[in-house]
């Protein structure tokens, strides 16, 4: 089977290896100012909840940073026979989170550097994400300008915390560009320190775990306001993928849409069509970590409700603690084609439909 | 068949009908300080979205005060032939918004007094709840023990909208107290203003029908923090009713809860159960406004993914724009009699079994 990995992160030990892509100010600065723990890591604003496990499998453990891909090739590529992993980074969405946009942009800007140089050659079965700080979307809009039309570049992605909704206004530059360079905008879990909104509702929670479990509330957010804001009107082919956020939730917060829609449109005169449509023709889901309910049934009808056979893309999240291997992910059987594959080369157009696909 | 309605709204024409019930500094400041609006108004931090048609019923038009009675008799106790009515007031949870949780508990206090004093003579249908100011709980414990046991209190309430999730030990002093009173502790969509945490994460979002339909994210951490703080544990027979926040996300975060709690429980070794069980036995979801999908099925696999047959209380949320009557209730046929009536008196425990039920 066709398989597409829409969240593999390529690790590094240290970000130091973004020092030989940045220069002048924000160089010195990155080699020399202040980071948020010792040389080698990356300057963000951290979470106030630490996980009590670290965030990496424990038996991925690189020493060398060419360990990185070894170990991806050996325990999750050729394991599971991937046939497209599209690389999401790491650490560089935490960028979202700094005060100054402009050493956000710099950071962003030697990562997506390093990860065209480094990453994108080692295997031909990676795609890669043009990673930008959505705290000034002109700054990302020159970023998504100046590396977008590369042939192996499939998506622009931001973390899911954020300053504010994502279909306010003041980020449409951002889809601006992303339509002008026909790529979907993705989001992933993450970012969630520094100037970024607390993304829970009454938050700040206690515990990790507790904490985890909420997180796609800002998912949740994001998702009413891209559609309220009539950012798929702007741009009708636009696709937003919704990256670790987990799945279970969309029909429950679609059917308060479309219930409040139908009361309350005059709000919105722009829109043409109920959120739930919107939802269906623009935005993917990735499947990790997908729900576990004790009846699997309960979970196939809330899947069904959001036609989840063709609106969400399988995803690993390789390396990380909840890593969901291609065995285990638990869907309605006669899905796993789409899921597992097919569903992927809608939304990342780059990426040449095999010619087996092709025929069928 | 027995019908309780767990959230029926006690209107007032005008909050100048507290005047009676208060005294010194505060009655001086009620009257003549600052209000949300002339007088009349309730003082309260507001949120920043504004319903466009107003949250009343718009065939609901009260002119003098003994009018809300009148009218909640005509359009709704006895056309729908409801057995309890539990008074759950109106603006009176929004006292959780001020600053000053002196002044918010000294109108809190007045409400209560005039609602007992008012409202419960009226009709035998009427039990009240207690509302009190959670943003200093050692105030509103005393409140608590102040009117808890008189014989048609059956609960005390709080907004949605709080300074920090509801498990967090902060809180603790009102669950020793509700405990203590035998209540059960309940909470109310509302309160999204004023010193209260942004109610969803990454906001605020922008328009009403956008945002009424993500405020449940609030109740979602504070029900994820009461389970993980161990409030069940340190009180187990404590119930509490989460009122007008939508029921269909529950089993999307109780998996999320579960599959965490199962991998990281050590960050919270007072907890003896999985989330989901504490959910079960400790935590009622009242039904309005309950989910409506094209396809009742998808709801009905959610519902029983909850339990809804146990977990969920009947509310009509009379007299708001997205009133629920009885009639409208799509939950499975064989729950209506527990959903609708008995399901209540397990958390109400001091309403009476009416004797056609104790004898089935």
């Amino acid at each position: 089977m066709f398989i597409v990995d829409s969240d593999c992160h390529n690790y590094w030990c240290s970000a130091t290896v973004l020092e030989p892509y940045m220069d002048g100010f924000f160089k010195d600065m990155f080699v020399r100012g202040e980071k948020t723990g010792p040389r080698g890591a990356f300057p963000h604003g951290h979470r106030p909840w630490f996980h009590p496990e670290g965030f990496s499998r424990h038996d991925v453990n690189p020493v060398e940073e060419d360990d990185n891909y070894a170990l991806m090739k050996e325990k999750h590529l050729d394991k599971y026979n991937i046939d497209v992993a599209i690389l999401t980074g790491d650490e560089p969405i935490e960028a979202s989170t700094l005060a100054n946009a402009h050493y956000a942009n710099a950071l962003c800007r030697a990562y997506n550097d390093y990860m065209i140089d480094y990453w994108l050659p080692k295997d031909s079965r990676f795609w890669g994400s043009i990673i930008v700080a959505p705290q000034d979307p002109k700054l990302a809009a020159e970023e998504i300008r100046r590396l977008g039309s590369h042939p192996r570049i499939v998506q622009v992605l931001v973390s899911h915390g954020a300053q504010r909704p994502y279909g306010d206004p003041f980020y449409h530059p951002i889809y601006e560009a992303c339509a002008e360079m026909g790529l979907p905008f993705a989001m992933h879990l993450g970012g969630q320190g520094g100037v970024n909104s607390t993304p829970i509702g009454a938050g700040p929670s206690t515990f990790f775990w507790e904490t985890h479990a909420i997180l796609p509330q800002s998912a949740m957010t994001h998702m009413a306001s891209l559609i309220a804001q009539g950012v798929f009107e702007k741009w009708p082919s636009l696709k937003v993928v919704i990256i670790e956020c987990g799945v279970a939730w969309v029909p429950s917060v679609l059917w308060r849409l479309d219930a409040n829609y139908k009361a309350l449109r005059k709000e919105t005169p722009w829109l043409k069509r109920l959120p739930s449509e919107y939802f269906k023709s623009n935005i993917r889901m990735s499947t990790q970590p997908l729900e576990q309910p004790e009846n699997v049934q309960h979970l196939w009808a809330t899947l069904e409700a959001m036609d989840g056979e063709n609106t969400l893309l399988f995803a690993s999240d390789y390396p990380h603690w909840d890593y969901d291997d291609v065995t285990k992910l638990h869907i309605p059987p006669a899905w796993r084609e789409k899921v597992l594959g097919l569903n992927a080369l809608d939304v990342y157009r780059r990426i040449p439909r095999p010619a087996a696909i092709a025929a069928e």
